[in-house]
């Protein structure tokens, strides 16, 4: 721990670079490479510099950028090390040679999320705030920028820490009970309380291990199939959702958008839709091939949009609400713009009561668009994100509340069966010990905090 | 001018995203999403704080983004405006979020180079330095940066404006001859001290203007065609000598490779292979259309790579020396590691003189790559990039250094033939005005500045 590292804290291609250099070397090494003295000036000060090479044996110097130098002095930094921050013309050329002479002075470079692995082990944050920040950075959206802000601001740590007072308090009146197993009369008077309160920590424990669904959903965008037949105008709705999603940031560099493409943004939302591009391509001529690729979309949505341009027979309303049957469905009617299209007729004796959407729109000229994207953002039915309803999001700490809730119900079961005290209290360290995991209150191994951090963006 | 811009200055997707804010309600603008007093706190500080949004109507405030904003004061910054950078978290969301807030606040969207040309019109550079921070942010090797670098530091402005003092100092001999223009004595003596000083100022021109075409070949990369039969290895020597230029941010990000593939770096110098992909798949079948195809890519080419692995023909030997006689033409024999490969015998007789480089290779296994990679370089004949030596890159320059030429050569035209003097001044005041177009030094025109700034990136 006691080396210092460098690494670029940018996506490389921007008019600025900013390396990061971090260790108690830090201010040795980039003093040596221009006319700051980091170790004399003011903490948090910014000093305009230039980076020069110095050539050891002529000593003719280079200049490599004119740069700004931002000081950061222990423990007030990110990492809690002395830190500093060099922002470069974001030449390729320029921040290569600076990042190189840096290793020449001292440093070495980063692994990815070693700056925020560094936090962590100094204290600055627990480990569940240090995975909140590699979701923060990745957050595309309202939901999954909420959720990750929330982690990182501590929301979940006071919960876990919350749900670990109450487990203390049981584990210390079981050794109550312990003290006094000779009064039998006493027994039973405290495991009342005990299940009571066993039952509220266990019911916390599952709320949070079932909100991982929601919290998954949110991140990889809530599934949405739309299908429908050929012409029916599945892709013109589905460029007209992405038309209405326009980032500030995606307009200007037009370069993040590929990847993104299918993903629309509602209320805060991510709804990813599920390539359907199968189905219009084989309809027509295969029916059959057809037919199953639309089922095998379905089949992996949460929202069906089935698109018609006439009246359904009832025969294939009876089909798809019988594939739909646990998704949730909405018919849409399109080009109602087009005079020759006959309005459809009420479904509703076909349909069941569950499902209530039937919208009629013309993707080509966005009508009725607004009231398809409530009526989408309606059918996911997302619990309102506050900061009392915490979500989680990561599979490790999933992981850890099915454990914890696991080991929670042994002990549940043990108190329904009078198991002694002692044994229950092993099963309730096993849970406390379970939930320390996930903020890393305990040692955690070298190869999970490996894990953890690989997965993060070199530079933070 | 007055208004206030903000951008986004570094590439999305690291783990940080910088915003610039400049301009006169900068302060106001961020203060209000923060808890910084941005005119209340020293200049060139740094504050951590968490930028929010407020909800007008409900007093409601939701965080966005834990950052660290550094504090600029007029006149004390890049644009010489007040200013703010603001260090977020690099998301996506976040940094639309704040830029939408920085606009709900007063600001606007900066333009492409927007905050450079603030720089210039308020005197922080010139118009020739303004350009010089476009190149360097593009520079990708040492030859680049250091022509973008020099440039940026004033090198050519000074030359420019040495030149400028040479100019005014011939007007002024000139203006002196007109006041005794009756002496016809005097007149003479004058001329000959005029046409002398004439000379120099238009020798230095010519020398800027010539230097471009060197200044071209090193921003695009000096143009080298590896030619040569199917099967020689001029794949393998290519891959080989890209293996050897590898940088460190490319190592990490591994994704801005591919645009520069087929450049390599030697000694600082970018050299860009011409693709000669067609030669090699036809060859062997249509004879004449490989031959033309190779033409094609010799003819592009600066330096010429022409690869044996067998004993050549004098007839093979005389076309390429024919058709490469204005290029630099290096014979490499492939494939030393091979026993089976007979060894190539001197071509001394069959090369004329100015072809001194046979070098033997084994592309497979790295032998003789490094000798090659100093041939390549010696070939390129690449004048030592120094201070003094000023080249010039930018079309603009060169246009107005060629017309500066051409108007010089009138005025020596002019006093070889005894012209008056008030006709040379004329001239000589043409040559001084389009020398400032080069600095901006004189009025420049809206339409220019908007050509020269559009392409630069955003965020500079």
């Amino acid at each position: 721990m006691n080396d210092t590292i460098c690494a670029l804290a940018t996506a490389p291609g921007g008019a600025l670079g900013i390396i990061r250099v971090s260790g108690s070397k830090a201010f040795a090494a980039v003093s040596s490479l221009c006319s700051v003295r980091c170790d004399a000036v003011a903490p948090n000060t910014i000093h305009f510099t230039r980076i020069v090479e110095r050539d050891a044996v002529s000593t003719h110097q280079e200049a490599i950028d004119e740069v700004l130098v931002s000081v950061f002095r222990a423990p007030h930094s990110y990492t809690s090390e002395d830190s500093v921050e060099i922002s470069c013309h974001g030449s390729r050329f320029i921040l290569n040679k600076v990042l190189e002479l840096l290793v020449q002075n001292g440093c070495r470079m980063a692994l990815p999320g070693e700056f925020t692995q560094r936090a962590y082990l100094n204290g600055k944050m627990d480990l569940s705030q240090a995975e909140a920040v590699a979701d923060l950075i990745a957050s595309t959206n309202k939901a999954t920028h909420q959720m990750a802000l929330s982690q990182l601001r501590g929301h979940f740590s006071s919960e876990l820490s919350q749900l670990r007072e109450q487990l203390l308090k049981l584990t210390s009146l079981l050794e109550l009970e312990l003290d006094f197993s000779d009064h039998e009369d006493l027994e039973f008077a405290d495991r009342t309380e005990l299940l009571t309160l066993a039952r509220t920590i266990d019911s916390h424990i599952a709320r949070l291990a079932h909100s991982f669904e929601t919290g998954q959903a949110l991140k990889q965008g809530i599934p949405v199939a739309i299908v429908g037949k050929t012409n029916v105008g599945k892709s013109t709705l589905l460029n007209r959702l992405l038309k209405d999603d326009r980032a500030i940031v995606s307009d200007i560099h037009g370069t993040t958008r590929d990847t993104i493409e299918d993903t629309i943004d509602i209320q805060g939302i991510a709804f990813r839709f599920i390539d359907t591009a199968g189905i219009r391509q084989t309809t027509d001529q295969v029916e059959k091939i057809g037919i199953n690729r639309t089922y095998a979309a379905i089949e992996k949505a949460r929202i069906v949009l089935w698109m018609i341009d006439a009246q359904p027979t009832s025969e294939e309303l009876q089909e798809i609400q019988e594939r739909c049957k646990d998704k949730s469905l909405i018919i849409i009617q399109n080009k109602i713009d087009k005079q020759s299209v006959p309005s459809v007729k009420d479904l509703s004796t076909h349909l069941s009561p569950l499902t209530p959407h039937l919208l009629s729109i013309s993707a080509k000229y966005g009508e009725g668009i607004d009231a398809l994207e409530q009526a989408i953002y309606q059918t996911a039915d997302i619990p309102t994100l506050s900061d009392s309803d915490f979500i989680v999001t990561n599979a490790r700490h999933y992981d850890a509340l099915n454990r914890a809730h696991l080991s929670l119900t042994n002990v549940l079961n043990g108190l329904d069966q009078n198991l002694p005290g002692d044994l229950l209290a092993e099963d309730l360290r096993d849970v406390i010990s379970i939930l320390a995991e996930i903020t890393g209150g305990q040692i955690t191994p070298q190869e999970t905090l490996n894990t953890i951090f690989s997965s993060f963006c070199v530079g933070k």
